[in-house]
């Protein structure tokens, strides 16, 4: 059960989302893979953009709920390292702007261990006002 | 108060401590940075190790409160996105074993936004048994 | 101040939620109580609706406010359960299907302990579709 | 992707904590279970003595990490309920008593649902003196 | 169940907390209060010394567990503005010095309402280092 | 990097938003400050309250995103005093009457310290019907 060198899949997706030339190491491994932005200062809407996106892009199988509930806590941890204490936007008048990384993949070496999904997101945080933003970085990872 | 883009302080300190061939890009900004390792199950142990580097390193005036006060923030919300809603380690029965990068600079085109500190932490989260645990990423900036 | 084996008001709520014919037993203990349902993507409305049947059937006196303060932090603590980290829902893209029962009693053997009131929740949670959730429960406890 | 009435997994669970007499129902299903009882103020022993339960019992393969990682997340969640806010027991001076189930089996019709795992909670929490508490019950479900 | 001008229990508590002589004004009113001080790293230090207080100084009556459960909740709740995110001291890193002050009274008009208590707090938190620290408030209110 | 006796900003802050004749005190020292009212079920229009007072009032430059910056976390620490667990009002079917008072000036002996920021929050919080509330404090200090 560790995590093998090559395939560190929170490593890859968070590369992946700083920087879209990663995505050929992602693709190299054979695993399935995403991305896409979102601007909202409704964290519903951030979370249901990166559920279409991975249904969409068939990172996940959105007729499963147990790949649905693994995503979905994924996704709710990444919004941790973005909001920082509240999983909060608008409702504390803060808006963001991300664009996100989705990966599947077998980041362990043994292979019972099976598959896990990591979502990384990376963007602004801030004011509803142009320019009143910082960065923010999230990743989220689970079972699937 | 733009970020200008070649001068995006949490992504330069997130790539930094994915890859310390990053620092390079740091050192041209002329910014102050460093980076380190700790690992523990005590959370307390984390946030002094990063401090401790900080001010060994002269990123920060230890003998300044606002600076400490400013650090001690960006290491808290960076422990947001590794811990993922409660900011505890051993008391809920888990290690890390992390990477941090601290940068300092000027990330806004305009000179009056002054200097930021971004603290990125990169490593695995998990029970105390080898190869038990994932990858894990925070990131906290804050005006200095 | 100890519990009364008879008189275990939490083991008592939780199981009239889980099924309705240990009404009975709630009953013969000569004690408040009422059972509502509510599903909502709105926080608020399952609060108001437990308040609501609360005030409805007697079980508090909607006039005085300490009763409504007790009960509504027995709501919270109860969300906290069905939540597990965020009191959020629709915020957050999920929803809940409840079942509540609110009981009022004495569960201590020292008539000095007084009423305490317990609110136990059980139902589902998950994502605004059909099928796409699991199980939830809560329980709060608070004197009166 | 619909929860089976006579498979509901967080119910069984939690009925079994409350009432050891329902363990039949969970074996006639074919399901892995075992139960078990902590008391503590340290929280890490809580988690420590529900993970040695399911490991012993054989209701998850402790050598298989992603078994392990379902476990916690499960048992975490179930200790949100328990704690109602932060997840803390000695370090907010407070203790608990608990029994604690955990079921693993199919809840859902569908047969690519899989299997889910649950931690039911039931017991005291209060000061660390006897009697100076109340009941708490917690429920975490995850796949597995 | 008006809050009545003269009697607002929590603007007492805090003004009493801020300047001792403010004693006077709680005494009129024939209310019970106490007052102290506590400095510590570790939170049910903080915890234990205003429950101490309190049944020392007959505020609370330490046999009643309803009145310890309110005072309870009254404290956690002052804790959450001093730390303001996690209810967390050394395991941050962090320490306080903390004066407290705890009255019991009648604040609203109507009788029915009761007795209510109110938990101050007012110090500094920061570093365990003299001087790197600001000052920090709470206030918790509960029935009693 | 003491604090100075006579110019505890927190403190200040505080018996300013509970009695404004305590605004002479703040003058005298020639800080900045300002002070105003909000009363709201939606947690982002108390935010835009006593960030428009705060920008109409030049006690920061709402040009500057680090004087926008410092404000921000100042506000939601204080709201962490108000809300004691989730930064949620409307959403938990809650609602607040707060008096808020903004000062900024140097607390610390030390020059090198340099101005800081003190938002103290006074007001009430409660069901939204008249009189079902009490009383809550938040008080929030950050350097700027």
């Amino acid at each position: 059960m560790s995590l093998a060198e090559q395939k560190l899949i929170g490593k890859l997706a968070m590369l992946y989302v700083l920087d879209e030339s990663h995505q050929s190491k992602v693709g190299e491994l054979g695993w399935l893979h995403c991305t896409g932005k979102v601007g909202s200062m409704e964290s519903n809407k951030v979370v249901a953009a990166i559920e279409t996106a991975a249904k969409k892009n068939q990172v996940i199988n959105g007729e499963v709920y147990r790949e649905t509930h693994a995503l979905y806590h994924a996704i709710m941890e990444a919004l941790h390292g973005v909001t920082r204490g509240q999983v909060q936007l608008g409702t504390v008048l803060r808006t963001v702007g991300l664009r996100f990384a989705i990966v599947r993949g077998q980041p362990y070496e043994q292979p019972e261990e099976g598959e896990w999904i990591a979502v990384a997101l990376y963007g602004t945080i801030g004011a509803p006002v142009k320019g009143l933003e910082h960065e923010a970085i999230g990743l989220g990872i689970n079972h699937i």
